[in-house]
């Protein structure tokens, strides 16, 4: 048997933490084998839940910390007084290789931030870039950058070309990913300066990871024909705010069409099982797991509000990156 | 009786034109009372139609011309050879004071240019901004600018900001729009140097039309608390293409889950009733009609792939922002 896969987690991060943690990585652990998690967080509190939901005692250990970074410390404030926090000490093993990565559903800009800290960047890479798994039509596209990088360079995207596929990749056993550039459409003279340089670059310069598809507009993001879809963190922050906004609006337009009255309620309950399919599909816990790429170590941000089956998703993109070697796929891109 | 107000109306541009049109015209004509729509276009295309679908005789004026810009034509192309185009002639009757506002459903880069070129901008306004209605939990909002401009300046986005609130007013009764600027906020520095400035003017500088309530995020815009959405035209159209991504992708989805066999059906029309509602919410020819905001005379972009009730709708937009004199209110804004 090979050596086990290390994850760090951090277990007091995000909404009803430890509890959604410890729930979830007993859920992960039922799935897999040869895994040890490493949780971080206040023993007091993570002890009565793993009473509750067991985890194979030779699969996870326990390091007990009473700090957390809060949510609403800045990065800048949990990273100055973090050293002993859950956050802080699960970084801390990756960064003595003692964990392979590290999944964590609390704050944001302070996993970043002490990510950036503690983890070396990949080599030829300027900037650690956040990417996720998008739905479409199809299979499940990833985006990048999701905000982590407010303005970007030719050089930034194209690092990001290669990074989204090597993970769609290594998710999805996608032997040549199709790579977007987001733009718009709607004007003679598409796109700022950069986003042209970078499309010029790109047709030029072929990589061996993925085919160049062009630019692809925000309404065809969810058709599903392309596989990793690129953009600066601001541009790809407003895609998926609105995407998720839009997403929220529909479905609760929906929910009052189908429980407004007895009418609707009794047309539910027939379509019970389409309805849930249609439901599932669009579930956020199925997709949950931001992955921050371009450091050593994959970093896994979990959503905060997302709940136990959430957070094991998280786990299992966790997973996944580690034994497809995410990692080695893009240093060697990178340096071809 | 007060004087007509004359609408110029582009009757060959977008899908099934003339002929969506003069339906659109015919519907509206039902509606509204005192008004004149000057009809440029082929007349042995359009007589057919009007025969079918009749117009008052004295609501109409037919312009003949066989000339049209097609939808392929570059905005420059389509501006230099166009001059006796149905685009460009009505397009001159604005520049001619012999119309209010022009609608169009034809090619909108050449629709601006021509309009840029034509009409002279309002005073102390440096850059026309697209807008659009943008459906919500509540009442409808205005969003611009959606591609107008791909860099904007923050004195670009303050006209954006009372060229907004001056339509929601129009469109809405709205006593005192509350506007918001489109940005992101994962990171501890949101948003970038140019959006941060704009924030600070607008909320150093209170303005008579509008009240200031800061940031929104993509996920936030359908919640419908604020009227007036303000962004650069990159970062609208991004939203913009998303939302209407995200929305196609999530109906299509439904229409499977309401139709993929025998009981989805048998639910649908039971619910049939609930289900037009929701349908009818997010039916986009509610919400046709975007609007080049910043020129002396409203300019009006149907779009191209609706229908006679979308074209009706837009037309019903364009009269609303005539007799409610934007114009009027915009300068009266500007210069304060």
């Amino acid at each position: 048997m090979s050596d086990p896969l290390i994850i760090a987690v951090d277990a007091m991060g995000g909404d009803d933490s430890p509890n959604k943690v410890i729930k979830g990585i007993s859920l992960h652990s039922q799935r897999s084998k040869n895994i040890i998690y490493k949780i971080f967080g206040n023993k007091d509190l993570i002890n009565p839940i793993l009473k509750k939901n067991s985890i194979p005692p030779d699969m996870f250990e326990l390091i007990h910390t009473d700090k957390v970074v809060e949510g609403e410390d800045t990065p800048l404030s949990a990273a100055k007084r973090g050293k002993d926090t859950s956050l802080w000490l699960a970084i801390d093993t990756l960064k003595r290789n003692e964990a392979h990565a590290i999944v964590s559903a609390g704050n944001t800009g302070a996993l970043f931030l002490i990510s950036k800290l503690n983890l070396k960047m990949i080599e030829n890479i300027d900037k650690p870039a956040l990417s996720a798994l998008w739905p479409s039509k199809k299979e499940m596209s990833v985006v990048l950058d999701l905000g982590a990088n407010i303005e970007c360079s030719s050089k930034n995207l194209i690092d990001f070309s290669i990074m989204g596929s090597a993970l769609h990749k290594v998710l999805f056993n996608t032997k040549k990913p199709l790579v977007s550039l987001l733009n718009i459409g709607s004007e003679e003279l598409k796109g700022n300066a950069m986003i042209k340089d970078t499309y010029q670059l790109l047709t030029d310069n072929k990589n061996t990871l993925f085919d160049f598809a062009g630019y692809i507009e925000g309404n065809n993001i969810m058709d599903g024909d392309v596989n990793v879809i690129v953009a600066d963190g601001f541009t790809g922050n407003i895609a998926l705010k609105t995407a998720e906004g839009t997403s929220n609006f529909i479905t609760s337009e929906l929910k009052n069409a189908l429980t407004t009255n007895i009418i609707g309620k009794i047309s539910s309950l027939i379509n019970y099982k389409n309805l849930k399919n249609f439901k599932n599909k669009l579930d956020p816990r199925l997709y949950n797991g931001a992955i921050l790429l371009g450091l050593e170590k994959p970093v896994i941000k979990s959503h905060g509000s997302t709940d136990f089956i959430g957070f094991a998703n998280s786990l299992k993109v966790c997973e996944q990156t580690i034994r497809g070697n995410l990692i080695e796929q893009i240093k060697n891109s990178i340096n071809k």
